[in-house]
């Protein structure tokens, strides 16, 4: 059977990123670059008071004391207009350009100004050159890289591409998701179930963590255990970008899925995966007449495996369309806070606490009853690993985790 | 001057949480339960299979080996119509009900069938009473608390909402909110900045920002230093929830944001904050005809302040909006990964890198250019808070840091 890694592998080699279109920053948050970018200006681009206050030749204040002369007030936005000579100044306020001659700006609250006389008495601490100010290019020189290609996008990126010349970027999007439950003992949340039936929480389930990759969900409800009404669902759900079904892959004789996605042209990539919960995880890619493909997983119908196996293969899909340079789930490092005992040939991935105290993290694998126990994932944010085999682990041992 | 904590105090007691509504769970992703639920059904609702295979009585297959008659096959959705005696067996698919007389599910995986003789040969390991099945009512028993007010609703507290009978939830709504930025100097991003001017990096990243809260951003574009293009601006800002000006507080002469604030009949809560970047933060609150307040920001014009400010003050305030029921900053703690040493008389909140490393964190404050410098927080992931005063902090200190 296929191990996880290997199972990542196949999705990388299969799903293809999308291809890149241009944005404005408006639309951009939380997308990956496509292309690197460079700055088209000096920054900052011109000498630039950091506080409201006074711009001064720092040899007139070594020791934080003088009266000197107003020649001007300079805005921000404005353009200073008089050279500062030996024992000048002109008020500036937080942005505004320095006066040429100027290295150096006392800020607002030490310094006095006489109206009539027209000058201004200083009280600081010694002025040393580029005191309250930011030279010209200190940050950044016209031409120079800003973001390289594969950089997500954080509001301080945002910030940074605007600031340079980028109002508009090229990025790639993220991925239409349709969604879609199968299944004959499933009714929709709002009814009551009858008995032998449960309520589809799977579709709702997924469709927040779509939300959550920023992909676009599509819910096509529910499908019966019939080969016709599976198939016109299955036609609708091929036309996004994924195709996510709920159930039915498993070894149980009413699972459709896998042969009615082969009538559909569906190239199977991998069904079953080494691991606890998820196994029975189908993976396949349709090639569509207008060249992008629609890639198709089928998701154990367990609400916990199916949740396992979106967090670790699905998001790892839609983070590889999206162009993200390292699209696997992150794991870290915690300590276990307590004993815990795995068994089986299939290595674990089970839900878990992780908290961070003192600067160090802990996690707490969570009982369940079984991966058919969504309560139980409520007191989970993260997945705790454990390798194939009955193992004893002792608290304080680290173990890998990644947060969901 | 005001302290961060008791500008978070001002904050809180300040922001009123917004109305209850009702909201189906495909739009109810990321937001706080406003109500507590039960559940309305036992969970799950009957002795459930777990795997595919045969339901067995456990006392007839007590050292694994056991031949057994096939009574019927019980579909997930279905009912079992026969109840098991010792010696019977019916055939089971995961997520079915469990008939009556048994209490055990042995895998597929281990049966060999005879379909002439109707019956199935078991090969598997001791198989004790629960194995492979889960009991009615084991996960929740109907009427028994699901989830609290107060609850960030995730995928796996909307699956569990699905299941429990709650197809819709009281929750309460992000805000909208309005974003102006002020000041002659800026330009628009897709412009050329004249001698003096910069471009408007603040709107786009605060909008950015603002979508990282789940809020809707408003953006409203520049607005001049001059007070009636400010007050159209302002009115125009007042419709939403929030309103966030950035620059024109700080002490400079042309800051009108604060008069023309007043004239609009906005009262001022707090105006200056004690810290490093961020000082000149001003808040106030617009009570209006309909009932629901307006809530206003002023916030710096430099680009570093700015975020800082936004991801301590305006993220609290809209979690306070949300209903979080721990609305400030999550504070966790570090290890110095350099020495560090801060000056000055107000706490400094620093861009730094956030790192996790086997099991610890270790945070590297970033040296910047000053609070103009955005591309030195492109590399930053959290902020550092280091107390007042000159200090000198050794590498390998533990010290306070939010993500951000």
């Amino acid at each position: 059977m296929l191990s996880v890694q290997e199972a990542f592998q196949l999705i990388l080699e299969t799903v293809k990123p999308a291809s890149p279109e241009q944005r404005t920053l408006f639309e951009a948050w939380h997308c990956v670059l496509a292309e690197g970018t460079v700055s088209d200006l000096n920054i900052p681009p011109f000498d630039k008071a950091l506080m409201d206050g006074f711009a001064v030749k720092s040899s007139d204040c070594q020791n934080g004391k003088a009266t000197l002369q107003i020649q001007e007030i300079i805005y921000a936005g404005s353009v200073p207009t008089i050279s500062l000579q030996s024992g000048q100044t002109s008020q500036i306020m937080t942005g505004a350009p320095l006066p040429e001659g100027a290295d150096a700006v006392v800020q607002i609250e030490h310094c006095q100004i006489d109206d009539a006389a027209r000058s201004v008495k200083i009280d600081t601490g010694p002025v040393s050159p580029g005191k309250n100010m930011l030279p010209q290019s200190s940050v950044l020189e016209a031409g120079a890289p800003v973001l390289a290609a594969g950089t997500l996008l954080r509001p301080q990126e945002i910030g940074a591409l605007a600031e340079t010349g980028s109002p508009t970027v090229k990025v790639r999007r993220a991925p239409t998701v349709a969604i879609l439950a199968t299944g004959d003992e499933l009714v929709a949340p709002e009814e009551s179930p009858e008995p032998g039936q449960i309520r589809n929480s799977n579709e709702v389930m997924l469709h927040a963590q779509i939300l959550q990759t920023d992909a676009k969900p599509q819910p096509l409800g529910i499908a019966r255990d019939e080969r016709n009404h599976l198939r016109s669902k299955i036609q609708e759900g091929l036309k996004s970008d994924f195709l996510l079904l709920s159930g039915g892959v498993s070894a149980g004789e009413r699972d459709l899925v896998p042969s009615e996605l082969e009538q559909a042209g569906v190239k199977q990539v991998f069904h079953m995966v080494n691991l606890k919960p998820g196994k029975p995880l189908w993976f396949g890619i349709l090639e569509r007449s207008d060249g992008d493909p629609c890639y198709i997983f089928g998701l154990p119908g367990n609400p916990v495996s199916s949740m396992v196996c979106f967090e670790l293969f699905v998001r790892t899909a839609i983070r590889q369309f999206m162009g993200f340079p390292s699209p696997r789930p992150q794991v870290q490092q915690a300590r276990l806070k307590n004993d815990y005992h795995t068994s089986g040939n299939r290595p674990t991935y089970q839900p878990a606490r992780l908290e961070w105290e003192a600067g160090e993290s802990t996690v707490s694998p969570l009982i369940t009853m079984g991966s058919a126990d969504l309560n139980s994932t409520v007191k989970a944010n993260a997945v705790a690993l454990f390798p194939t085999g009955n193992q004893h682990y002792q608290a304080g041992l680290k173990v890998d985790v990644f947060l969901w």
